[in-house]
């Protein structure tokens, strides 16, 4: 991408009400606009970190035998009368609007009944289970506070994948692959080091869900942890009798804050009962689906990872999310016509910044915008044959030769 | 895909509300699932239809120098308050709610509004200009009617372009850019023949705007075409002026139905006034932006497509929005074992039907599923060394050598 052709720009300043870091840099950096508390628009650069944090997970969900579809925001109420989860006494956080035809609809806050319900077209027998059906989707949330960024949205993106089994033992084999499918995927997305799968209630069917934390000064959500870090509580269940049966009695917790990036949960019949989703064994006779669901907040995962990294300076992104994998700047004239040439056919992993700016307004803004490599090819390195490397992450730089630089 | 693996299969009845073709095939053949009137939910083959769609779209604008975003989906009536199009007595299709933290918020139907808003904070030279801003985005109408399959949706998909011109002229150039491209996009999806540009009603500051629209007995639209084509109007301009304005005065025109597939539109200052995006010139002079908009309706693309080329026997789809290219059947011991080795590898362009079925199933779920090319290798076939590829469109089957095959 040519930074002279792009209607984005660097923002001097963010929304007064933008107090979040990775909003206000997102922001400020061009990668998304703020509409209202909680409610952003993705532009080029913020689409392209989405995008790429979704092909993390299509990628290893896929590899599980999932399959993707893409379900209706809009909410038949039915459903949820049958789960229970319509009135807003019960589900505080729908939003919910008139239909013109007479009666209402909801917006979908989390998408378990109509995924529930559009199943029962499809599972009739014992033959036509196990299935996983995943979908990237917008979510819609009425929050009464959303001051976090993309952190906490009122419209914001999520992947939400939901099992289907015939037994008890067959929802447990897919939750263990899940729980080392989401390892692999938050490691693939640069924060695998920073977190943790965390104990969390379970509700009625399960003793226990699991949630998958990353460590955030600014984190909504408090976590403990041994000292080992082998086991690992949310505060909901940071109690006595739960730390007796992980076998941690006695063990020394520390407190902290965390964001959840993800959480899976064994629902077994919770929906599929209310809703009626049977199959028929071998013997012919009607048994309840287990089931599971498993989501992962993407443009949350997005925020994580931009308040996680960020310095004084700006954005640092991973290799893996980054919108591209070098930032080229051109200082003369030769150096300007060499950098011309390295963007020539790279125009996918090089943002260019060709405009008419002074070096130093480029520097900042390469800064500010976080792609892991800055290229600089001036006059003065082209003596020597030569182009600087500057790494955004650490600020290490290095001279490599055009003829590498080229080969890279 | 495997058909063995997959969740969709396909049903022997549509819903009993569902009275287009279009849905009532894509429903029967797995590509959708209804959730009530003009809502669906997209299912693998039907989610890989719209991608096909979305990215020969992409392609086409991006060749444009469009940039590709994604705004949200709630809406803040501010903008909408200025340009006069937030009372319900004005646009008449709005879904509203209510926020918990107070006020209301809309769902957009279209998203004029926010994208100039939105631009006030990257516009502000001439300099900047032009720029061309799209989306693929989920629009809501609250529709007293829907009943037409996917193609009229209370949820829809839509791909909306924006443009941004110091000058008429330069809308202007863009606009006809827009036209060809619009005629390259329609016809890579396999409809160029059968669409048309329209002359239609213009509004405030435009004598015309354009739609294109698709020859479809079911289409919602009535439009008047002249004897070679060359004019052809929408029927809100259908009159003596208009005929007389484009000098077809006296020619013959005949009355058909159509569906429109897009439309293109010189708004001009009819948001950018009320909404205040101006530019400064090259005297510093404060101007008000020229606006173009452009819009294709990407899921009622799909439906026009299911509904023109489907026959008595189910969908038809053309080979570049087709979710694979090979609906691939083995019969017999050898049979089944050569169709296996013919899919290893192209997972991704075949539709392997390796059910436990009878060979007359599979090839009726062939002909209601619509993939182009139906691959049969049986025991039979595979004694002269052969396969027999049938054409869905045709219906005329002929054999190739395994070898051939195999290079395909």
């Amino acid at each position: 991408m040519r930074l002279s052709k792009t209607f984005i720009k660097t923002l001097r300043s963010a929304p007064k009400d933008e107090t979040a870091i990775n909003g206000a840099y997102l922001v400020r950096a061009g990668y998304v606009h703020k509409e209202m508390a909680g409610v952003y628009d993705y532009l080029p650069l913020g689409l392209r970190v989405l995008e790429n944090i979704k092909n993390i997970i299509r990628d290893e969900l896929n590899k599980l035998g999932c399959e993707e579809v893409l379900m209706a925001a809009l909410q038949n109420p039915e459903p949820w009368e049958k789960s229970g989860r319509w009135q807003s006494e019960k589900v505080d956080i729908w939003f919910k609007t008139e239909v013109s035809s007479g009666g209402m609809l909801g917006l979908a806050p989390t998408h378990e009944e109509p995924m529930v319900n559009m199943m029962k077209s499809y599972i009739t027998s014992y033959k036509d289970l196990p299935l996983y059906v995943y979908q990237f989707q917008n979510k819609f949330r009425n929050e009464l506070r959303a001051k976090s960024g993309i952190l906490r949205g009122r419209e914001f993106l999520m992947k939400d994948l939901y099992s289907f089994h015939t037994s008890e033992e067959d929802l447990d084999r897919f939750y263990a692959e899940v729980e080392k499918a989401y390892s692999r995927i938050f490691a693939r997305l640069g924060i695998g080091d920073f977190t943790y799968e965390t104990f969390a209630s379970g509700g009625i069917f399960s003793k226990y869900s699991h949630e998958f934390q990353t460590l955030l000064s600014v984190g909504e959500d408090t976590i403990y942890y041994n000292t080992d870090k082998s086991v690992v509580l949310n505060k909901e269940v940071y109690n006595d009798v739960v730390l007796a049966d992980l076998g941690a009695t006695g063990e020394k917790f520390e407190e902290t804050t965390a964001a959840e990036v993800g959480n899976i949960f064994k629902l077994k019949f919770k929906y599929s009962e209310p809703l009626g989703l049977k199959f028929s064994d071998e013997g012919n006779a009607q048994k309840t689906v287990y089931m599971g669901c498993y989501g992962i907040g993407v443009s949350r995962v997005m925020g994580v990872i931009a308040e996680k990294f960020a310095d004084e300076k700006g954005l640092v992104w991973p290799d893996t999310v980054a919108p591209y994998q070098y930032h080229l700047i051109g200082i003369g004239e030769a150096g300007t016509a060499e950098a011309e040439k390295f963007y020539t056919g790279r125009e996918n992993s090089v943002l260019f910044d060709d405009r008419d700016k002074r070096p130093g307004e480029k520097f900042a803004d390469a800064e500010l915008m976080g792609v892991p490599l800055r290229v600089v090819i001036s006059d003065k390195t082209l003596e020597a044959g030569e182009a600087e490397i500057t790494e955004r992450r650490t600020g290490k730089s290095w001279r490599v030769s055009v003829e590498k630089l080229f080969s890279m």
